[in-house]
This record gives C-alpha cells, sequence and structure tokens, in this order.
C-alpha cells in the first residue's frame, strides 16, 4: 500500500460538569447545550469539507457517545458501524471525581493539585474499593476484567491503555484503508497524540485539544505523520484552545 | 439450559413521512417530535420495568436508530454495543416510496393500492435501476452485495431476508443468555412476529405493533412462546393499535 491514510479525532463538548467546573474523569454526566451544539457543528464541519468515515470508535461515557451520535447525525452517517470500549475513556481521575475546584484546593492544597494535573506520572488519590464510584460494581464494566478497571490513573497510565487498544484494533483498519474516527476524551485523545508524534512527556502534558474540533491526521504508509490539521473556523479553533489552555484540567 | 429467554422488540416512534402520510419504505427520514418522545417513553417504561439489555440490533434507517438510542439515553445504557444491519430495514415499497395516499390512488386506483398493502406476497410496482431511489446507488449501502439489495418487496419478501438474519446472527445470542432488543420497523417486527407465533399469512397482514411499545416475548428453551406482553399503560398501548390499525400502512 502506497497510499497514506487519514485519521479523525473529536474530543466530546462541553458536558455538563465542565460547566460547574467539577473533576469528571469517569463520571458518566451528559453533554451541556453547548455541547450538544459543538458536536453538531463538527458534524457539520466534517461533511462540508467532503469527509466520511467507514467505521466510528468511541468511549464507555454518554458525553463522547452522544458526541459521536450528533456528529454523525449531521453528516447522514447514523448507519455506520461504532464500536465502543472503555479503553477509550477519559483518564480515571480517582478521588479527586465529583470534587470541584476549591474544594479540591481546601483539602489537598493548591499546590498539590496542580501537580496532579500537570505531572505525567503521577496519580492523584485512589478510590477505596468501596467507593461507589468505584467501577468495579457499576453495570456499565460488568464485562470487563475488573483487574484491569483503575481506581485512579496517571496521564501516563491512560497511555498504558489506550496505545495498546489503538494498536490492535484500530491502526490495523487505518493501514487496510478504512476511514476511521474516533470520538474520546482530552487525555485519551492526548495518549494517541504522544504516540503518533512521538512527544516527550514534557510536551504532550502541555497539549491541549479543543472540544469538538475534528483533528485529522494523515500517515504515510510507515504510519509517520506527514500532516495534521484542525478543520473549522480558525479564529473559533484559536479561542477553544486559549479556552482549554486558561481551563487547564486534564481531568474533564 | 433450563431457563427461559426474554427477548424485547420495539417499532420506532412517529416519522416525519407518518405524519405527511407518504409511503416510506427505505426513505431514510427522521422522527418527528412525537416520535422522540415515544422513544423516550419506551426507555423510561424498560428502566421502570427492570428491563437491561447485553446487545442491541437496529436497521440502517435513523428513524429506528434514533429510536434506539433516545430508549437507550433514558435507560442509562448509551454504553451497550449495537449492531446496525440492512436486514432488519422496513419493507422496501418500491415505486410508491415518496407518494401519498391520494397520489398513489390516483395513479394506481384505490383497490390496487389497498391489494399492496394488505397481500402478504404481491409487490409493489419496482423502481427502475436508474431511479434515484434505488438502494444500490446510495452510499448507506455501499457494502452491501448489490444483488441482495431490493427494488421492491412484498411482506413475504421482507420475512425472507429478515429470518435468515433473525436466524444466524440474533437467536443463538438470545438462547446463550444474552438479552437483547431489536428497534424496526412495522414490517421488519411483523416478519418476527410471524416466526415466533406461527402464524398464516392472513393472520401476519392483520398484525398491527404498536410504535414505540416494547413489546416483550417469553421463550421456552425450545424457543416456542410461554409469554408475550406490551409494556406500558394499557390505555396508550391500546389507543396506539387503534390508530394503526385504521392507518392500515403497512409501508410506513
Amino acid at each position: 500500500m502506497s497510499e497514506n491514510r487519514k485519521l479523525v479525532l473529536i474530543r466530546h463538548g462541553e458536558s455538563e460538569w465542565n460547566k460547574l467546573n467539577l473533576f469528571t474523569g469517569w463520571t458518566d454526566v451528559g453533554l451541556s447545550e453547548t455541547g450538544r451544539q459543538e458536536a453538531a457543528q463538527a458534524g457539520k464541519t466534517l461533511k462540508e469539507a467532503g469527509y466520511d468515515f467507514d467505521i466510528c470508535y468511541t468511549s464507555y461515557l454518554k458525553r463522547a457517545i452522544h458526541t459521536l451520535n450528533l456528529t454523525l447525525e449531521q453528516m447522514d452517517r447514523e448507519w455506520l458501524p461504532v464500536v465502543k470500549n472503555w479503553k477509550l475513556n477519559e483518564r480515571h481521575y480517582g478521588a479527586l471525581q465529583g470534587l470541584n475546584k476549591s474544594e479540591t484546593a481546601q483539602k489537598y492544597g493548591e499546590n498539590q493539585v496542580k501537580i496532579w494535573r500537570r505531572s505525567f506520572d503521577i496519580q492523584p488519590p485512589a478510590l477505596e474499593e468501596s467507593d461507589e464510584r468505584n467501577p468495579r460494581g457499576h453495570a456499565q464494566y460488568r464485562k470487563v476484567d475488573p483487574r484491569q478497571l483503575p481506581l485512579t490513573e496517571s496521564l501516563k497510565d491512560t497511555i498504558a491503555r489506550v496505545i495498546p487498544y489503538f494498536e490492535q484494533e484500530i491502526r490495523p483498519r487505518i493501514e487496510a484503508g478504512e476511514r476511521v474516527v474516533i470520538a474520546a476524551h482530552g487525555n485519551s485523545l492526548r495518549a494517541l497524540v504522544k504516540y503518533f508524534e512521538n512527544l516527550s512527556e514534557e510536551e504532550i502534558v502541555g497539549v491541549n485539544i479543543p472540544t469538538a474540533v475534528p483533528l485529522v491526521y494523515e500517515f504515510a504508509p510507515d504510519f509517520t505523520v506527514v500532516h495534521k490539521e484542525y478543520l473549522g473556523d480558525p479564529a473559533v479553533i484559536a479561542a477553544k484552545m486559549q479556552s482549554v489552555a486558561n481551563q487547564g484540567k486534564a481531568g474533564k
């Protein structure tokens, strides 16, 4: 095969908890009305740019699933196959999930919170086994080997589950010529960006992916990146990137 | 295995073309606002009755896909696997697709239209190969062997594609204990009802399945039906069945 391959990534739109400024992680919250509009706009942008897909991937979390559904609706592509897998979930934020920024700072100190957010391999405090937030007790994960399910994750841990899944399940399809879209989360997409671009640990922590803006990678046959672009209105994209960088919330 | 198995069927809610009184068939129209509400109510009903699923099936047509999505949303089950297959599509209504009741009666005569609607094995006029409604030219069916795609169908033809698909893909899962829901269409569901209940050709033509009311079949280990019930408010169900019977439109 000598042709280049393309892959489209979409980070979910604003969720109800983004609005409330809470650490979300694996908490399964829906999109806000703004998030729904962002997702629909992603679909319009892809359609106008002439994109089409053979298969779609998303996480087990409804903010990503709804983003994908709304994107496909605008593209008139509801009938495409969709594969959902928990390995594309957001980074698990441990005991911080459900806390807001000021609660967290009060409880753990501002500096510590900054470390959890910006470090590559430091985990937030783990959930207790008995915590109701423990995914091992959730219907959603009932078919997953409980030993695989995290009680907290660093970005490094997230990468360690995303990349093997991508390499086993998704990359072979792209290499076979299938047109793939992945609708997922800030940190599961960071894992892919680091992998595609061979970024260092320091570099990936500084990457902020704007919400619901289609990010297109073009790969040479050896899977090196030959082109990368965000689709849509450049002013809107720039504003979104700034907003995400200001927020600086890796767990959202 | 000695335990009984359950299966849930859901006919899609009101579509935009049901409202306009047009023959729909494979035309890919969305749900009306009423249809969206009906679908959400189906999800609420299933949740309240304690239903859960392992896998979901639907057609390639968005009125069924959206019905399923809205049902799953109410059940907090967006993460369930969904298999889409064109073999669960509505009966193909041939050259009648897109015509309204009075246009059809003018063009072909009232009596003839009644025959097409109510007969078991008489096909409406087929689409020409060059017709823009021919599914062989649609992106939706690009991965299907074109020789399998119909230009018109009788109810008998619809049954002939639905039942082998059910027997190969879905029945083994039910028999293995998986809890299955199928969101589909008046005639693809009639195919299943005829198969489950061993109805005659005359009997199945008289069966009218209400829209977006979960229909539960319980099977003995030998796959004979031991129980059948519609879930929800009996008055609402009765009104819906009457409305569908009055309409008498098999192609919707």
